[in-house]
């Protein structure tokens, strides 16, 4: 268990809740499932604090069993959820510096205010737009070089033998670009590896995933995703445009960068959760818009993951940031192809147009979305497995970046194999496509059909299964190639490098639904209705993407959008719906079963069902450690030290025991950096009234309790609270159901809900661990183990 | 003022708050704006209440004597809000009996909703898809006969003279077909007329519009629509489906109809506001996809105006629910087309598709966008002069009819006379798309075009100019259209007709749009770059309907799916973005204007920007009506037959006025219906427990108090309101500032929410109308005066 909480990259430091006692935790880190399965199905709620501790106990000590048998052994990882994750407050702190300086401000500051939000949303969008930009052309141009190196050299030895020496060409080759990519990834930024998604899913979510939106994580995740999009490995450019977008709007947004120390003093209101997850929802849109050309699909996206609450302004501005950025990259690439102006490239990605409108006669797709369903979740499955596996041994820098070597080393080998023993020729007409067509053993003007799968970056050959004539590719070759790339795909997502699964999804889907359309017309033989097999890999992709990532509405909008064709939605809709239930049946999408993994306390939308039998007072955690108004330092800091508690979140009380406000340790922090206390026996301090300001330049960095040095005499004095705790947070009745106080958390985006008795006293506090918990098993209500780690 | 109360057609009984005293209506009903002007700029918020209380006398005395001098003026009729609208209740009621039952619930009875709301959605989108359908072939038939006749009748007389007879069978069938239209909406259902938009927004909104989603209202909405159109009014077809889905939604999620007296028994689950008002945004949704083809418009459209909350499973229930009704629309208009299976119809109005691609050369477009706003901004201001002068003036039923007959015949009289003093004849080539040209004056072989604008539905007209080759039209011929069209669908918007504002709009903004290209190719001779005025049409069109209904988003989506070309994205962004700033400056959207003047409590996004410094103290109703857990009847009766306070949320006590839970008006009386008293001294009612399904088969029309006879002996009896109250309603403590309190309303979508002291007194009630009357003036925040009617 150590060992896994060594590996998973997301580390943090302090633990949510400012929940004391009761919480002990066990050897091994987790904490007894206070909801017995017994009770599972219902039953009166207020036996269930106390019922049944036998079995409880006895499911520990099995527990604990099995860890001491197995010590290598990860039971049910993904039921746990770690506490070492802090939440996101995307509720203002509303204490008095707060209020009067809003009170302050004038109308027309409001508006400067607002005016602003859309000048750093514009940019957000623009320079999201550049690096989509940068790094296409970046993979074009390496691409290029490499591709015509291996074609030169194959070209040179198919006619005197000796082919393997371009094998190992072109495998050495791609490995050592593999290896540069992995390189950086594994030994300098751990959490720019994989498409990202993930980690701003969960950003969104309101869990603050460390270094996530930091300048490093965005420089290494772009020559990350070079390096392995020109290594050759069976991955997309488009999933890690989101996380770049994500990091550039966090950076923007708050005027400044730590990492480089540099301060432009613009932008300060913004610097709070608050406004700083909005702006990252817009990086997440601008992100989706420029790799698909979907500046729709992107806010959808953003709304998806991200927004609780609906706010219109806020959807504009995440809008034009998605315009912004689609329009950037589509002006610098026109300029980079040679045709200014021509603004009909919208994305990284471009399925090219459908011109030719959906018939219903198409409605045999039906058929497809079962099959493609059971592949996403295959694939999801065997990806499941094998992140486990490399959670469990591949956990050192060095073996990851082996691993990376190895799989696109195999990659090279794979291909090569394919396209020698392939005897699939086309003919080279004048309209032909291909970049690089390899003649290899094939006639004059004929091209291996089999290369301009592999042998070939993965967006061209998505285009290729979605527009080629009829006929340019035989069934067999397709069928080879899905099976193949189905399983690099699979072994490829989860590697210490940065890179999408959108485009490897679409290539198998898209590969295996143009098989489909081949075998049908060949089977129907009523050419004219079968005749375009490029709408069957079209649905064939979005099935398989769909089976995998399991989004629907915005990945509906987004397949919309990449195709320009409106009436593509429905069966595209219907495909993705029907493979997503499909797949749930089986397995979670792709990038939940990595958060999962995780541990991560992510809050999906709505309670569970079955939840309506729990109230407040099962859920929360209590006793709380309350501060007075007026409390000692001494007390402060002792609690603030409190390793073994780490709490986040403070409600403050007027004797005896009547909540009058809730205070954060990073506003606590900074009291006592700044020293503001009351009665200071023999100072040489000057108090000075502290400002909004002084939070706002501690944040995001607050130092930890240990780096302030507080003396002996401070220890001795006073702070006053009064005028920085949130004088009015939101509280909740201990009767409350779960579905009430979830939906209060989750609308309201809290961190802290406090829940008092009718006397409006403070008798627990719940936080997000608490909330997410509770999820729907097979078996009905689950409970899922708290852990340290 | 009377006066207008008696006109404004949205008429309720009650009032929300359970406030009483305090609130004294003034003579005309409204009260005293509690926040002085000379605190707007600032300023301590506790001396708010007291202060200065002579300036408010002085200004309620002047307020009396205008009303007294001029009892037919109207002063700032739209800065009231009325207290005759009730709220719908977006938060669920959770007393024991909901929690019983949410309990008793197994997991497959969750998922056996789940499914059924799928179906449900599935079905409104059928239903209105079907409905779009009839209306256009409807339509289309109709037009087709009325058309054919006055051609025939023109050819006939262009060459024996005597047009006048033409014109007076023009108008003379033109009125008799509106006049048909208008009566059954005058004198039958009042609540049909117009587009339905505004009132489907406050539905949305959360403001529950009587009559407004009952099966009467759909009937006189669709026959209504098709007699406007037909009649040659400058009105489209697309809004009113936005209502008429609004009513396909609401009954058929009910599973009965109150109107027809039919209970199927079915989807009894569903009968609460909570799950109505989540399948009326669907059946919006619906709406807006089968008017424009755009499935992904209408969910914006529904979440823009609807959701506060964002939840997935809603917001794909919504999607599927579009995508149905625009396949069903396609499907069955492809059969009426004699085209089976051709799905490239998605919408009742189509833009055809425009195959071109944007180029950033256009981006002169943005000269339009500032004069488009303009327009906009007088379109609605020139009918917001007309609609209060049809307050005023035009009240009476058979007036309205007869203003309808009028305009219907000026707009023939005008059509008339344009095309006949038109002398811009185009040839007739076989490619030309006229499905009724007119020959009139010109040669043999030629048409009139000024008659291609107006002697046809407008869809086509719209269509016509989009797509028609350059040179089709001359500028005169637009110029003069779009002058006389202005003005007409300025008169006919707020006719008592079902007619909607988006064709009209389309079509002025189209006209204006191709004349400016026409200018522009004239002048820059660079013929290959500008050679297509189709485009500024859009662009023009675009510009025109953002600059009056100011959506941007969805409308945005709209055209964009419309149209079936996604590079337009980015111009029509720019563009409506421009005409909403532009138009904002001068006058608010047309729908928000016309809420407003139904005094509606409508309730925006966010709190007004500079409404800091209000605390929930200020805001909240108080003293509060409050009942006691076990409560006399006499005393229930008493409250609720009160008609001068007329409450509908009552908050529950224990002695001393701790607050321990919220009832409701209705549940009230449902309560005193089945009379479930708890000591019936001489009793021969057999005391059985109550059921949520009583509630529900009250649903929504709850009796009125009075038709309830309680016996003097049963006023004695005790009612024991434990087991129906909300026993845990979301609370506020009284510093909450406005934002919080407003954001928490709005989030959780409240009808009444709790303001206590911190030993959980109740202090005061917050509800809708207490948030809605602050709003942001020219001169910083302002407050509404509240009306009694």
């Amino acid at each position: 268990m150590a060992n896994i909480a060594k590996k998973v990259s997301w580390s943090s430091r302090a633990e949510e809740s400012g929940v004391a006692g009761e919480r002990t935790p066990l050897f091994n880190g987790s904490e007894q499932p206070r909801l017995s399965r017994q009770l599972s199905g219902g039953g009166s709620v207020f036996q269930i604090g106390r019922l049944s501790t036998v079995d409880l106990e006895e499911e520990i000590t099995s527990d604990e069993d099995s860890q001491r048998g197995r010590p290598k052994e990860i039971p049910h990882n993904e039921k746990l959820l770690s506490l070492k994750y802090e939440s996101l407050d995307y509720d203002n702190i509303e204490n008095q510096l707060f209020l009067e300086e809003e009170r302050r401000m004038s109308y027309m500051g409001f508006r400067c205010l607002e005016i602003s939000r859309w000048v750093v949303c514009g940019l957000i969008g623009f320079l999201t737009g550049l690096i989509a930009c940068f790094i296409d052309i970046a993979v074009e141009e390496l691409a290029g070089i490499k591709y015509q190196v291996v074609k030169q050299n194959i070209e040179k030895f198919t006619e005197v033998g000796g082919l393997s020496i371009s094998l190992i060409l072109w495998a050495v080759l791609n490995s050592s670009i593999v290896m540069l990519g992995a390189i950086i990834v594994a030994f300098f930024e751990p959490i720019a590896a994989g498409s990202g998604i993930p980690q701003i899913k969960c950003y969104l979510n309101g869990v603050k995933i460390p270094r996530v939106v930091r300048l490093k994580t965005l420089v290494v995740k772009v020559c990350g995703v070079i390096c392995s999009v020109v290594g050759g490995l069976a991955v997309g450019k488009e999933g890690p445009m989101i996380h770049s977008g994500a990091v550039v709007a966090a950076g923007v947004s708050q005027g400044r960068s730590t990492s480089l120390k540099r301060d432009f003093k613009i932008f300060e209101y913004f610097r709070r959760d608050t406004e700083k997850r909005d702006f990252v929802s817009a990086g997440a849109a601008a992100g989706v818009s420029a790799a698909f050309g979907a500046p729709v699909g992107g806010v959808l996206f953003a709304l998806e993951e991200g927004a609780s609450f609906w706010n219109q302004m806020l959807t504009w501005r995440i809008f034009f940031a998605s315009m912004i950025s689609t329009f950037t990259l589509n002006f610098f690439l026109s300029i980079y192809h040679k045709n200014p102006g021509d603004l009909s490239n919208p994305g990284l990605i471009n399925f090219g147009r459908f011109e030719s409108d959906v018939r219903n006669s198409h409605c045999v797709f039906f058929q497809l979305y079962v099959v493609c369903g059971l592949l996403g979740a295959l694939f999801n499955l065997l990806n499941y497995w094998l992140t486990i596996f490399r959670i469990r041994y591949v956990h050192r820098p060095c073996l990851q970046v082996m691993e990376a070597m190895l799989v696109a080393a195999v990659t090279a080998t794979v291909s090569f194999t394919m396209i020698y023993f392939s005897n699939d020729c086309q003919p080279l007409g004048p309209e032909h496509t291909e970049e690089y067509p390899l003649q290899l053993f094939c006639a004059d003007g004929e091209y291996n059909s089999m290369a301009t799968a592999f042998f070939n970056t993965p967006e061209r050959s998505v285009r290729s299964l979605f527009h080629n004539q009829p006929g340019t590719y035989n069934p067999l070759t397709l069928g080879l190639f899905t099976l193949t790339y189905f399983f690099l795909a699979c072994w490829t997502y989860g590697l210490a490098v940065s890179a999408g699964v959108f485009i490897p999804s679409l290539l198998i889907g898209a590969a295996w639904g143009r098989l489909f359309g081949i075998l049908l017309a060949s089977i129907t033989s009523s050419g004219s209705i079968w005749a375009d097999p490029g709408k069957y890999a079209l649905i064939g992709a979005a099935a398989q993407l769909g089976g995998i990532v399991r989004m629907t509405l915005s990945l509906t909008v987004i397949m919309v959008e990449a195709t320009g064709n409106v009436t593509y939605g429905l069966p595209i809709m219907l495909v993705l719906m029907t493979a997503k239930i499909v797949g749930d049946y089986f397995v979670e999408g792709l990038y939940d079963i990595h958060i999962k993994l995780q541990s991560v306390p992510f809050l999906h939308l709505e309670a569970p069902a079955t939840s309506h039998w729990l109230t407040a007072r099962e859920v929360m955690g209590s006793p709380v450690t309350c501060l007075n108004r007026i409390e000692k330092v001494g007390t402060i800091v002792d609690i603030l030290s409190n390793t073994s508690t780490n709490h986040n979140g403070f409600p403050v009380v007027v004797q005896p025991a009547k909540l009058c406000g809730l205070i954060l340790r990073s506003q606590l922090i900074v009291l006592l950096k700044h020293k503001v206390f009351v009665e200071l026996a023999r100072s040489r301090l000057t108090q000075r009234k502290l400002q909004l300001k002084d939070f706002r330049d501690a944040y995001p960095r607050f130092p930890p309790i240990q780096s302030i040095h507080v003396s002996q005499d401070e220890r001795e004095c006073m702070m006053d609270l009064t005028e920085f705790m949130n004088a009015t947070p939101y509280t909740v009745p201990q009767e409350t159901s779960l579905p009430r106080v979830f939906k209060l958390f989750r609308a309201l985006g809290l961190r802290h809900l406090v829940v008092v008795d009718d006397e409006n006293r403070v008798v627990g506090l719940v936080t997000r661990k608490d909330l997410a918990r509770y999820h729907l098993g097979k078996h009905g209500l689950e409970e899922l183990q708290v852990a340290q780690t």
